[in-house]
């Protein structure tokens, strides 16, 4: 079953909330969301046709563990719930991925739709139906996937973002200009636009993820920039897009990729992304963490080797396996140069 | 993919695991299992071509709790798994529960078997890919559908189990009984031969959920007697195929078929399963339980209405759609006779 991809003003949710086909509706919402667009669901008029029950979250990753998980379980399935309860999320990614892999796992699964309000959730997280919970040992590492029935769209959310999460999401867009020519040709002729962006690389990751749900095949693509990326995160504490950012460029410097560095300065000045340090600049260069991190990483083929993702030229990649061995032999020996670069 | 069922002596387990695709096992084993049966299972031998993490499970429903999950996911995760490790339960239905859950979730999904280890899951848990976990509210409200790769049978351990182990394990062959002729007859003839009855009854379900693999329409019918059993093996804490049959023969008292019970009967003597008292005799009849249980059940269809499966004839069922308001006036109308039949 597909998503149906929606531009949809916030003002105008009542309606479609209206037109789901189910008498018992489960709200999961961030909650910090929920105190700027609560507004719009008016529960009353929600009340009158269907049960309603909300769930607040809290901010950020912190929604993804597991004790957050089984207290929102318990209270849905205890407000007693049935297999056409319908789940909707509003909120950024964690958000989503959280309240996904609660709609995958009630009761064996039920169905539910996604309003994303950040810039990164509407061009990744809320696309593709990967839901999932953080462990000790590393984002993600438990999940789902469970597509979501439909995506609702509402540019001016993104006018409220602090620059900080909306350069996340440009981080994921970057990503995408690097695997699609049409994606790189419209963000060069965006002028910045990102309500003109955001639909392509919506839609490219739906169409790939349809192709290859499960991730056996060509989806992996998306983890470009992502191996190191989630590294990075974790290490220096930084938002995902910014820290795919410098994934990306990291695998391009340790391979040599100039050209291709050149390309990414490019379409960083065309979104508006200052030029940077690299987080990693007066602290230690994270060799160390990002070999550890690999070793635990999904991703891992076997206990030696990784599926990287390469970029040919913009549009065009490959999947590598690549010894962890020799990976960790690139950092150390290109450490000192790795570690000063600005971009 | 379907699951392949294959008959296998516990001492041959190790070639089997020999040839499974992985370079990691994780095993999930009932505790007190393990104590009898760890010795087929040389780690040192195994050793030598996969790495292994052993995880062993609470005796019975306590291994399928939250804490629990979370505690065995992060112990494997912890150990550095990957996506071709392979996970192999051992154990009886809470323990394949569980452990399927954890292989359904674990980076979002990896290959798994088992080796039941009761006559209950044998013929029933181990089957169809059904994984779960209780919550407070309710057994097997948190779950997932996730076929295991194969299922191994060991005919011999059914000697070790006790008598009322294997009569719970009878109440779901009696189900069978009444949905599929083969099987009724086969058990007729069978001089109560478990070996003979138990490969029946785990391929007709399989080819029941290969069918219809989440439960949308035909598997449906495998529910027939667990609707009110399970509000019975709740309140009166009898074994799951002990309420199963209990569930059954409360359904033709209520709906008046006295063929079926007659029927009923005649299985339970070739089975060897004594007459008695029902659970509720010199207790309180369960009428304010089972709908309490019915409100919060799975297969209710709406906030009004259950789906119950009726036997018309043995091997021909159908579902109904009964509103939960006339459930309870017939357990009320005839509580007083329902109180006090034998079987």
């Amino acid at each position: 079953m597909s998503t149906e991809l929606i531009d949809l003003p916030l003002a105008n949710i009542l309606n479609e909330i209206e037109k789901l086909d189910t008498d018992s509706l489960l709200l999961v919402a961030d909650g910090k969301v929920w105190e700027k667009y609560g507004k719009y669901f008016d529960l009353k008029i929600i009340q009158k046709n269907k049960k309603i029950h909300l769930w607040k979250t809290p901010e950020g990753e912190k929604t993804k563990e597991f004790t957050e998980y089984f207290s929102c379980a318990e209270f849905f399935l205890e407000k007693g719930i049935h297999r056409q309860s319908y789940l909707v999320a509003i909120g950024g990614g964690a958000t989503s991925d959280f309240a996904g892999f609660v709609a995958a796992t009630l009761l064996r699964g039920i169905k539910w739709s996604i309003i994303p309000t950040t810039l990164l959730s509407m061009v990744d997280a809320a696309i593709g139906g990967k839901v999932a919970l953080n462990a000790k040992s590393g984002k993600n590492l438990i999940g789902a996937y469970h597509s979501p029935e439909k995506v609702w769209f509402d540019y001016n959310v993104l006018n409220s973002l602090s620059s900080t999460e909306i350069r996340s999401g440009k981080g994921e867009i970057l990503k995408y200009c690097f695997l699609d020519k049409n994606i790189y040709e419209t963000v060069l002729s965006s002028n910045g636009d990102l309500s003109l962006i955001i639909p392509r690389c919506a839609a490219f990751k739906l169409a790939l993820t349809n192709e290859d749900f499960k991730e056996v095949g060509k989806r992996k693509i998306l983890n470009f920039g992502h191996t190191f990326g989630h590294a990075i995160e974790r290490v220096y504490n930084i938002p995902h897009g910014e820290a795919v950012m410098w994934g990306m460029a990291l695998i391009f410097k340790l391979f040599g990729e100039n050209n291709l560095l050149g390309v990414l300065q490019k379409l960083k000045i065309v979104l508006d992304w200052p030029e940077q340090d690299p987080p990693w600049l007066h602290k230690t260069f994270p060799t160390r963490d990002i070999m550890a991190y690999l070793v635990k990483d999904k991703k891992m083929i076997d206990n030696q080797s990784i599926d990287l993702v390469f970029i040919k030229e913009v549009g065009t990649c490959e999947i590598k396996k690549i010894k962890l061995s020799k990976i960790e032999d690139l950092l150390i020996e290109q450490e000192s140069e790795l570690k000063k670069f600005r971009l």
